[in-house]
């Protein structure tokens, strides 16, 4: 058999050649723009070919600060079809990491938004490797003391239409790159190689996982710097998907609105997202009937939820688990076919949970005794390995606690049914140990979110002489049920679990903390709850 | 990233461990047997802990000669991962050829079906390497001379269920091995890897193309002898499917019952199979509004077949193209999204192609003067390239003429028209060279078998001294209309076709004599004809 090397080049290409009429609906600071792939794929030779003019080698690493647009997909394209690594930016760091990790993944050019640029102003002469900025705009370059800074459209402009992508890459080479949180200390960087992007993709393309396809109108929520929007560009181009990119700084009205106006079938973002985005339908109508499937994943969705999306707006919610470490996607939900005769509840019971393993990748679930029972009930350490899946951090000690023996230990404890569904029952960190036994905080936020005065609320331990730990309820009501009591909160949670598992205490707040991408940030939250306490 | 070595071992675990109430039913002499595969799995395991302590090491060839049931499937995964290489041999072969193709290979072992056991007695003096042959069979061994013989029952009881496959193997190597018959000569041998096989069942479960999935019930029709059953085995194993084998000889009657009964969702055959299927759809009742999929390919289905198929029993059909060489998925016929909006017509001429390249391989459509224009017309031989397309013969020089500079050349003929979907004229020699423009006999019998009173039809050349080559057409009519006339079909084609399209003859046959695969022989075809006319 020919070797038949799986490049990322390969795809953008087919989208050129077979689906040339497709679109790319891109909204950007000056409005709605509309690009067929034709001109996708010719404007992401030109950049190609400019990259290369600029002096970009194989291997060298170009960084991005962008939003989700049009631009931001040729680079997705252009940067690893040449050989180069494309290091997405997470824009909602802190100045501190930006820095670090800019330097150390030794960025030789830095393409940013424009409404992102003054961060570069505040870091830039920090900035040890990068030779210039390329700034995504619709406008006039911004007026800046910072050197070297080219407009996008100029740059590429410039270029040559026809530049032909080297076919000497080989599958195994670094193509992409994304920095994770660490709990303590500098983000971690994941590389991502064509190989794994490629069959990532063809993950996502499975009718029983994603099922992405060429009839769908994909819009990525998830960030195009949040582990490649999830890999949603890649696998949409990839078939003739059109695709629809929000752009910057939207609201839950825009994401409705582009639903409705773009028709757009498929859509995928963290939980958060999803619950501003119910705010919206339930304040305004919508038409949403052209969604075929809303994916989440980054935490756990509430069941309440899902209820809601099926249930009230007929829209069909896809729940899905993965990490920056898994490409992302490691799991779907999906019921298998025998589990469709099943009560209403209990297909919703399942697919709340995780799910099952994609297709391509192996797991294994570990407690301190070994592998766990599928019980539904022993919780252990999910352990994933498989084509996608990272095997070390970018020159980063820390790799040594994660990888080990060939396995990705995922820091996330779960359990796994009889049916080799997994359910996510909390972070390692983020369990709490109450006299001995483990209880999940994830289980009583999804529980305190399904009370119908709530927004959001979120679990934490805190110290007890007694127990050692235990579990306080943290909540944001609804507007208009800000009387929402503590008693009321406890009474409603009573039928529904063991009474050790019930908070010791409810702190009503006006928002949970979160992180950059949009879940709950746990470390802030328990500062928070410190401080509550010192000030009561 | 890790590699994670895509391996054949990893899809039989895979429905082991979360599918394992699901089933394969089984056709044999016996009668229907049903097995989940958590029963194939451990039977896999024995017979695979069996062929170790036969002696089989890495890289050695073991032969079947047997159907599509449960064994062959069992053969199927247990042989390639010890690391070994399964040979299918098409039981339908002369008896030199099998001769041929056995020492070839060098098999060490065979697995052969009872009812096919007669074969090897006749051969079995001549092969070179076989040490042993294990009888797949409900019964008692036959009675022979032949030494060395076992029950596959017997000899896989006394094996490991509890076997680990070994994870040093590597994606690259040889897993399985097909003959395809050349036009003179020996067959030509194409080894398949475990990569190959990983690939191209992904290639078959994507949504856009065959959408394999866990909610179907897969009845392979094509022989697993025959290109891996086009690999339907490996995806419907994999994805946790049902499948059902339909087992020895079976007839069109045995395979609508058994669409009927077990509520078959997807099945895949040559035209020749879906033929003499809807001939007993005619003829008797069934309900088959399970299937959602008749996959066709090997020879291009005539449009009046794809039609009748769809209007007259609501049964979806899916046109597909591919080769021995090819494992064999490369298009499929979809139409795009926005071919939907299409009329009834133009929908069915679009499917009636053989479609769009699967995502993954690449392709190019080269006539003398270059790359063919993209508009339906001009006609090219395909050239196709990627992970799952052969890139030699085993042990063979005729690979040089079919595999050059990094090409597969197919020797099939097609225009590409504007959407990228190809439409396959002919094999390179069997089209029509007549007054130095090209005839496809591949149009004309598709025209042909659209006239209600043909039950099938070929057209081949006959030697011309004006026009160097003329079409004649060989016509096989329906039961009960043996009175259709040469002037009447003559008639029929007409409007459709140039005049100089025209055959020059119709000859009236019994049957039209077909490879061992169920396509046209027209090797044997143009002696027949030749024949006719030294008679006549």
């Amino acid at each position: 058999m020919m070797k038949g090397n799986l490049l990322i080049s390969s795809m953008i290409e087919r989208a050129e050649r077979f689906f040339p009429k497709k679109e790319v609906i891109s909204r950007t600071s000056s409005g709605i723009h509309r690009f067929t792939y034709k001109d996708i794929g010719k404007r992401t030779r030109q950049l190609a070919s400019r990259l290369k003019e600029f002096g970009i080698e194989r291997g060298d690493r170009v960084g991005t600060l962008a939003w989700n647009h049009h631009r931001h997909l040729e680079l997705y394209f252009a940067v690893p079809s040449i050989g180069s690594v494309l290091h997405t930016i997470n824009i909602r760091l802190s100045p501190e990491h930006i820095i670090y990790i800019i330097n150390h993944a030794e960025d030789e050019l830095i393409f940013v938004d424009e409404d992102v640029f003054p961060l570069i102003e505040a870091v830039h002469d920090k900035l040890k490797t990068v030779k210039a900025y390329v700034v995504m705009t619709d406008n006039e370059l911004p007026d800046t003391k910072v050197n070297h800074v080219y407009s996008y459209e100029e740059w590429i402009a410039a270029g040559d239409e026809a530049f032909q992508y080297p076919q000497d890459i080989e599958e195994t080479d670094a193509a992409g790159m994304c920095f994770t949180s660490a709990t303590t200390g500098n983000p971690k960087g994941v590389v991502y190689t064509h190989r794994s992007t490629v069959l990532h993709s063809m993950g996502l393309a499975f009718a029983d996982t994603v099922a992405a396809s060429e009839s769908d109108i994909v819009m990525p929520v998830v960030p195009m710097f949040h582990v490649n929007a999830w890999g949603m560009p890649y696998v949409a181009t990839w078939l003739g998907a059109n695709q629809v990119m929000p752009g910057p700084r939207f609201t839950p009205e825009v994401l409705a609105q582009l639903i409705q106006d773009e028709k757009v079938t498929m859509t995928a973002g963290v939980p958060t997202i999803w619950l501003g985005l119910l705010k919206e339908l339930e304040t305004n109508d919508y038409v949403t009937d052209s969604l075929r499937a809303v994916v989440c994943g980054g935490s756990a969705a509430p069941l309440s939820m899902i209820k809601t999306f099926e249930k009230k707006y007929n829209v069909p919610f896809l729940h899905a688990y993965g990490m920056t470490e898994t490409s992302p996607l490691a799991t779907v939900s999906r019921l298998k076919s025998y589990q469709e005769d099943l009560s209403e509840e209990d297909r919703f019971d399942i697919r709340a949970k995780q799910g099952l393993l994609v297709p391509g990748l192996d797991m294994k679930v570990m407690s301190g005794q070994g592998e766990v029972k599928w019980d539904g009930e022993e919780m252990g350490e999910l352990l994933l390995r498989g084509p996608w899946i990272a095997d070390d951090y970018f020159k980063d000690e820390r790799g040594e606690e994660t990888f080990i023996d060939g396995w990705l230990h995922t820091g996330d404890v779960c359990t796994v049914d009889e049916e080799g569904v997994i359910k996510i029952v909390d972070r390692t960190k983020d369990l709490i140990k109450s006299g001995g036994e483990w209880i999940s905080s994830v289980d009583l936020e999804n529980a305190l979110m399904a009370h119908e005065a709530v927004f959001e609320a979120s679990v934490v331990s805190i110290p007890d002489p007694e127990w050692q730990e235990r579990p306080v309820a943290c909540v944001v009501t609804k507007e208009g049920h800000e009387d929402l009591s503590k008693d009321e909160i406890l009474e409603f949670l009573k039928p529904q679990f063991a009474k050790w598992w019930l908070p010791d205490d409810v702190i009503f707040m006006e928002e949970i903390p979160k992180t950059s991408v949009g879940k709950f940030l746990k470390r802030s939250l328990r500062d928070k709850v410190k401080e509550h306490y010192e000030l009561a």
